[in-house]
């Protein structure tokens, strides 16, 4: 056990939080949902202007129909990408890796309007014939999706985007027996907070779990 | 880079997706998001029987008000959890370390209604007073919510539930100056798929992004 678990919990209550410091409260509370998926998404104006902007907060939704949601900040923040969005009705989403760690961070740089963060940042737009959204070349892990629905939420002006996967383009060799993506082997990349990245270190893989039966642990 | 990403891609379109196997695309669209948050998830029922439930669904909303999300299964399926929380307008979220995601994970079992899985697992529940849901005494970031809205969601019948944060718990050291919480300290654990567990390992924080700025790396 890290020594720092052992140490002294403090609690903050609802007055405390509300009473702190606001880039301190912003970090905390962003880092409290833990690990958190992040994505490039890939939107095209109707002009064809390519836009691309990082995104924390992806989310599985179900397998069947195979659905993804996204959570986007109010119009005015995340402008290109929601107008894009509500527009053409498409996006993409790219995993980071290592190597694209740095270009995909640099997306949130707040440019021009005519500027595409492609250009801007040295990644690559990588279209799919018929799909009106660009992809990241050099992303692992890339998926299209189309919008089912969108949820405002009153709480806090964002917006909740559900897509429904159209294609997904992956290494083969990641893709294990039971469809199982090996986020090892693409070297995915996870964020805590809004800035610090990660890669996962695997534990264990637990097997289906029953009430009268001890847990099998499951080799690849 | 990984060996494995340097080989050949593989390209799943929508009629791939649909006409998969039922276990292989569930795994494989369950990992599409990437790592995953992953949080003990408890309530309370108007008897007082505590509810445990392993969520990986759990999304950061928003800093101010501090709100946090989570997608609840259709009711039929995490009843309990869901009809507590509707019920009560109450819960908690707990991270896993790797001492207890074990537990953890069986907390999925399909239980009795009567039986706690609390007691079935062996966790601890632990009262704060005032607070009308049980959190986990063995967990390290301990969360505690209040709903402030919900959605539900017509493409597969899920519900979105976001809550404001009214209290948090957590090792005093594994809070950073700037109030980020050093996830690796904590040991905070994250799912890919649904039932793959990793920890993180740091690779980098980067500073705020501008248009005209190099990036910097920032230390702890």
């Amino acid at each position: 056990m890290n020594s720092q678990a052992d140490s002294p919990f403090t609690a903050y209550f609802s007055q405390d939080i509300k009473a702190l410091d606001k880039r301190f409260r912003r970090n905390l509370v962003n880092s409290l949902s833990g690990y958190k998926s992040v994505c490039l998404c890939g939107t095209s104006d109707p002009a064809g202007i390519h836009n691309l902007a990082i995104i924390s907060s992806v989310f599985h939704v179900g397998a069947h129909p195979p659905l993804m949601g996204m959570l986007l900040r109010p119009p005015v923040v995340q402008r290109d990408t929601y107008e894009n969005i509500a527009r053409t009705g498409f996006f993409t989403l790219n995993h980071l890796h290592p190597g694209i760690t740095h270009q995909g961070h640099q997306t949130s740089a707040r440019y021009p309007e005519e500027v595409s963060e492609f250009e801007a940042t040295g990644l690559t737009p990588l279209l799919v014939e018929g799909f009106p959204a660009p992809f990241v070349a050099e992303s692992r892990v890339r998926i299209g999706l189309q919008v089912k629905e969108r949820h405002h939420l009153i709480s806090n002006s964002t917006v909740l985007v559900i897509g429904e996967v159209l294609y997904v383009s992956l290494p083969e060799a990641a893709v294990q027996e039971d469809g199982l993506i090996d986020l090892q082997a693409t070297e995915t990349v996870t964020v805590s907070g809004l800035d610090t990245y990660h890669v996962g270190e695997k534990l264990v893989r637990l097997s289906y779990a029953k009430p009268d039966e001890d847990l099998r642990e499951l080799k690849d």
